[in-house]
């Protein structure tokens, strides 16, 4: 078992990454949270058969534990399945000594987490993410959050979990399409952190994408890590160090919204919106044709879209960036690229300009 | 102007206790929250002559203010006005800029300040209480939250406000009830932490009852204090020393959810919940009659009640305590009096004792 420690002071904890090893969860909870005698396992219908059997695992290990499942999808990620959580939670007697045990992607992960967050003002919760993108991105660092019907992730609250319980072997069943939206996010962490690890992945894509065990194990790890020491140094998205994860999120938000939540997987909507990043800042001259290449190159190679599927307004896609969590003021912010392994904030980017690559983006 | 500095590291704040000055209040805003350009001012339909008055005061200093009204009464604290304060936000066109006002009593300030604590995963609060259980509690603290069907405050969190402005003036006009009953909370004050506040309110009971600006400004500002002590030194109630401010509050939460909310205003319900703890606290021996016949003396006093006004099943009333957010695996834990300025937690109070302390507190 290899551990990432994500180092917050008094909301520090460990995240486990292990393969098939799921039976030992009930101890790292035990381990994670003396005090806690009961658990709601929540998940919906794609991790229900993971689901059930962490519930049973956490019996065994001598917690109480009661069950919740929401449907799959986004959304789910709505007030009206969160007043469902807090029923569960009241109908299992929750008290402090309760946990909620997210099990599921980053809809499971953000809603049952927000649920986490506001139930008695705050249960411990454990995450035990069961797709490549929740292992690599929504599990790690805390933010939870429901949808509003006019915005993504427009409520919610930070809640760090008490431990993160990675299983690769979740992976083998995951369908095609999830999994390569996955990976969106870990060419991320190449791109804005870690040229040495977008190296790697160029090299390794097909090991990659074909999901040998240790290229994935290399792969979660390092993402976590880098993801980890991001959080670690501006933990509530103040300094502005976080946002540099937002990188391709301005214009994958858009895209998720305008097309309406389902159209588009994120990841998928994270590797055009990357797209998108890089060409704006091919534009804007901070870096050359070489980087947007490579960038095209490696997402091509693992499978993943680089442009919108239909052509949404341009003026509708902006005013949604314009409402972005994001911005301030109106203004609409990017994280772009200087170099590979460096982003930076840009808060002043003329809008004819965001406009050409949006109405470019689907010819390309 | 009188202020009390609430010391939370970087989340520290002031509480500005004036008489008649809201003018002020824009330039207290732009102090507290300088990078904020647009406030959503949030009251209810008792507090809204004050609310639409404080919208002009922040217009003036040059903030954009929009505002939302909801209607008066605990239960606005759901899940439906919460949606509706988030659209609100919405519409303001909300942003990391954008700070919440909640102007008027506990159920706004909880209401309000869990939409601040929750929309875009955090904005910042201001807190204008508008009745007397406001300026000497709920504003003070950082708990917000709101109702679930089966138990109250069972979803919310922490957030502390960035500011709390008191105007005693607006105590001129609060209905007697709601004034009386807020002073439940002072005299718990005296009683758990400061035998000589105990003694001043017991010496000018016909001062503060009959609002007299002085004696107001006393209680108000000593009341802050008292409970900027205890939060400081338990911000998240972690160490069971925040617990303390819970006198009376076990007892009085049963009455509040088998009456259904409204029946019985908050405070009145204290004022029973501290006779009750009283009662139990003298059978289990720990205090003598001198104490329980002073605080019901200074309680008669004030105006307060100190039986409930039916008898509601002793049953269903330790159902509900079993279940109460301070209940650790359905054991009820009590904070009781071991003298006049002092209380300890006691979670091994014998249910039968409790039963009789329920049983004969009409007939008393």
């Amino acid at each position: 078992m290899e551990t990432v420690r994500v180092n917050l002071g008094s909301r520090s904890y460990d995240i486990a990454l292990t393969h098939g090893a799921t039976a030992n969860l009930g101890a790292f909870v035990r381990a994670a949270l003396p005090k806690t005698s009961s658990v709601l396992v929540v998940g919906d219908s794609n991790s229900w058969p993971h689901a059930e059997s962490i519930q049973a695992t956490l019996t065994r290990a001598g917690l109480r534990a009661g069950s919740a499942v929401v449907p799959a999808g986004e959304a789910s990620k709505c007030l009206e399945r969160l007043a469902g959580l807090y029923d569960a939670l009241y109908e299992l007697a929750a008290d402090r000594s309760t946990a909620v045990v997210a099990v599921g992607g980053g809809v499971i992960g953000d809603l049952a987490g927000f649920a986490a967050a506001t139930y008695n003002r705050g249960l411990p919760l454990v995450m035990v993410p069961t797709t490549l993108l929740s292992m690599v991105d929504s599990s790690v660092g805390g933010k939870t959050g429901i949808n509003h019907p006019k915005g993504k992730n427009l409520i919610g609250s930070f809640h760090q979990p008490a431990g993160v319980w990675i299983d690769l072997a979740f992976l083998n069943t995951l369908p095609a399409r999830e999994f390569i939206s996955g990976l969106a996010e870990v060419v991320k962490y190449g791109v804005i952190l870690d040229a040495a690890f977008f190296a790697y992945l160029e090299s390794n894509s097909h090991a990659v994408r074909t999901r040998d065990p240790g290229a994935l194990l290399r792969v979660v790890t390092r993402s976590c890590r880098l993801k980890a020491d991001v959080v670690e140094q501006d933990e509530y998205e103040r300094t502005g160090l976080r946002a540099v994860l937002n990188y391709g999120h301005t214009f994958a938000h858009a895209f998720e919204t305008c097309g309406g939540y389902g159209t588009l997987l994120h990841g998928e909507a994270v590797s055009i919106g990357m797209e998108c990043a890089a060409q704006l800042a091919r534009k804007l001259g901070l870096i050359g044709d070489e980087f947007v290449s490579r960038q095209t190159k490696l997402l091509d190679a693992l499978g993943l879209p680089t442009a919108p599927p239909t052509r949404w307004p341009a003026d509708d896609l902006i005013a949604v960036m314009r409402r972005d969590k994001k911005a301030v003021g109106g203004q609409m912010r990017f994280i772009l690229p200087t170099r590979l392994g460096e982003v930076k904030l840009f808060d002043d980017v003329p809008e004819p300009l965001v406009r050409t690559v949006l109405e470019s983006a689907v010819s390309r």
